[in-house]
Parts: C-alpha cells; sequence; structure tokens
C-alpha cells in the first residue's frame, strides 16, 4: 500500500472510532483503575507520602510489540483512545501482563488476540518504567518476525482494534511525523530499528 | 568525570535514596490521583466505558529535559521512586505542567527548581502521550542548551533529588545499559541525541 493510501485508511477508521459522546459516570463500583497511599521511610530517615495506580488488581505492566510479517510488513492497530485530542490512536499491538503470565506469554497472547498473527521469532528489545512516580508499572518492548496470519481477532468487550499493515519505512515516517505519539510504541519503534540497523 | 566514578556516585545516592519502610495509608481525603469513569459514544454508535486519572486536577502533561552545560556536559537527576524495583530513579529534569504554563515555561522552572540551572537556548523535541489508554497526559521534550548554574535547588515539600553532571556519551550509555529506565527519560534522550546527530 501507498504511503497516501495508508493515510487514507487511517484517517477513516478515525473517522468511525471518533467519539460524539462522553459522560462521566459517578459509581465507583468494579473499577479497573485504583489508587493506593504509601508513607515511605528512607534509609536517610526522609520521610515520603506517594500515591500509586493500580490497573486491574495488578500494578499495570504491558507488553509493545513491533510485528513484521514475512514480507517485512509491519503491523499497526487503531483503536478508540477517547482521552487524547485527535480520540483515536495509531498503535503498534500491545497489551497488560495478566497474573501468572510471563511477557513473553502476554506478548503473543496480545498479538494473537488483537491481530491473529503469530510470529516465528521473538526478539527482547528493551524494558521501561511508563510512569514511575505513580505506578510500578514495567513494560517490555519485542520485536515480532516472520508473522503469519492464523486466526481471528478475539477481542474483549469494551475493545475495537483495526489493524493495517505498512512498509517498516511509512512505521517510522507516523513516529516521526507524530501520527505514532504515545511513549510505548515510539519506544519499541526506535529500538526495533535500531535492532534491525534501520 | 569518569564514568566509573559516575557510576559508584549514583549507587552512593541509590543508598541514601532506599525505602526502609513502605505503609500502607488508608485516608482518601487530599488525593494528588483522582480517577473519573466515563461512558463514550462513537461515531459508529459504539459504547466504551473508560476510566481517566487526573494528577492534581489536571491531566497530568509534563515536561522532560535534556540539559546540556556549556562543556556539553548532561545533567542528570536522582531521586526516590518507591514503587520501581530499585527504588531510586536516575532520571533527567521533569516535571508536571502547572495551571496556566506553556510547556516552555513549565521546562524553564523545573529545570531552575529541580537543579538552579538556567539555559540559554531551548529546543522543542517532541511530543507523546505517556499512557493514552487511561490518561490525556501529553508530555512535552525540550533540550536545554548552554546552561549555567545560577541558583539554588527549591524543592517542593516531599521531593528529594540530587543531581549530577556527566559527559553526553554516559549519558546515552546510562539509557542504553537500562539505569535511565523511564520512559519520557528514553524518548527525550534518543530524540536529542538525533538532533544533535550524535
Amino acid at each position: 500500500m501507498e504511503r497516501g493510501e495508508l493515510l487514507k485508511r487511517i484517517d477513516n477508521i478515525k473517522k468511525e472510532f471518533a467519539t460524539i459522546s462522553m459522560k462521566e459516570i459517578t459509581n465507583s463500583k468494579n473499577n479497573f483503575l485504583k489508587i493506593r497511599k504509601y508513607q515511605c521511610i528512607l534509609k536517610n530517615s526522609q520521610i515520603l507520602n506517594r500515591e500509586k495506580i493500580e490497573k486491574g488488581g495488578s500494578d499495570g505492566s504491558a507488553v509493545v510489540i513491533v510485528a513484521l510479517l514475512e514480507n517485512n510488513e509491519a503491523i499497526i492497530i487503531v483503536q478508540p483512545r477517547v482521552f487524547s485530542k485527535s480520540q483515536v490512536g495509531v498503535e503498534i499491538p500491545a497489551g497488560y501482563i495478566d497474573y501468572g503470565e510471563t511477557p513473553l506469554q502476554a506478548a503473543k497472547r496480545e498479538l494473537k488476540e488483537e491481530t491473529g498473527y503469530v510470529a516465528k521469532k521473538w526478539v527482547h528489545l528493551k524494558e521501561f518504567y511508563q510512569d514511575q512516580g505513580i505506578s510500578g508499572a514495567l513494560n517490555h518492548c519485542y520485536l515480532a518476525l516472520n508473522c503469519v496470519h492464523k486466526y481471528s481477532q478475539e477481542l474483549d468487550k469494551d475493545e475495537y482494534i483495526n489493524y493495517l499493515t505498512c512498509s517498516f519505512d511509512d512505521l517510522c515516517f507516523l513516529v516521526d511525523d507524530g501520527i505514532i505519539n504515545d511513549a510505548n510504541g515510539i519506544i519499541a519503534i526506535m529500538e526495533a530499528k535500531r535492532f534491525l540497523g534501520r
């Protein structure tokens, strides 16, 4: 697909996923997010109060995947991101690590669920803290090579994801141009680029 | 300072800032973090429930600063990060944008408060969403050039920061080696490296 056609398809998905109404809900039952407060004493006797965010009962560590097909095209996903200016995120496959999963197991599961692709080779690229002032979330970036489409998408209730493929050059262009603009995607793609010597 | 000496100093600050006790507090008054829940309707009629984290009454957008002195040494800061494995973060200057501030004003203020340095030239490198599934935080990375030490640190209550300077090569080494391991620092330093053609 030409870059112009790629951008047109992204725009069409963005239109479909635009938010037309957003209403605050006041009940606090079954929250996914939870805040915990701690008082900490440091070795040098200083005392700190800090608040921590938990996601679904865990620290919210996630995996992020640069997935390349056998022809070296990359998989991008487009999904509603109601709190960002554009309301829609152009991203790469990613998701939270479930309880009891290793990061690699989570990466394989998320790639399969979000896109139906399965990779022949996995490379661990980097790990990083997403927001360490308020969270223990430690995210893992992977490069998934020789991906083949084997399954249908299996999305959670409340999850809407469209996926596309594009050249690796176009993937890098999407980052440089600010179209892919989330920390997870930027770091994983920069690291994949470096690993591949591109 | 030699790289060996730099790593020794970082380790000494890490020892000082280690957490020796962490106790959960159950009162929920005066929280810095707040969760809001929304029901959103998309243009394609799909309905999504999403939760959003707010920090101190705002979306928590922050600035991150790669600050270089006239001799091209870089400023790093070391501070307690009680939720990370090492309990201490090796980072670069950063902080939240206050209400009514532009990102550049926030960057100048944070660099001055955290380190006492003032820069002669500022370059906006990149902006990115820190955690767009649960937040509208849009962070701005800056390169601050020709920094001169003019003021004393002015830290908030509950803020403990030591700063050091090191060569730009050692700054990049700290990222590659995983010693600087937060999303903000990684992205800002990668972008500064690219901007400077290093």
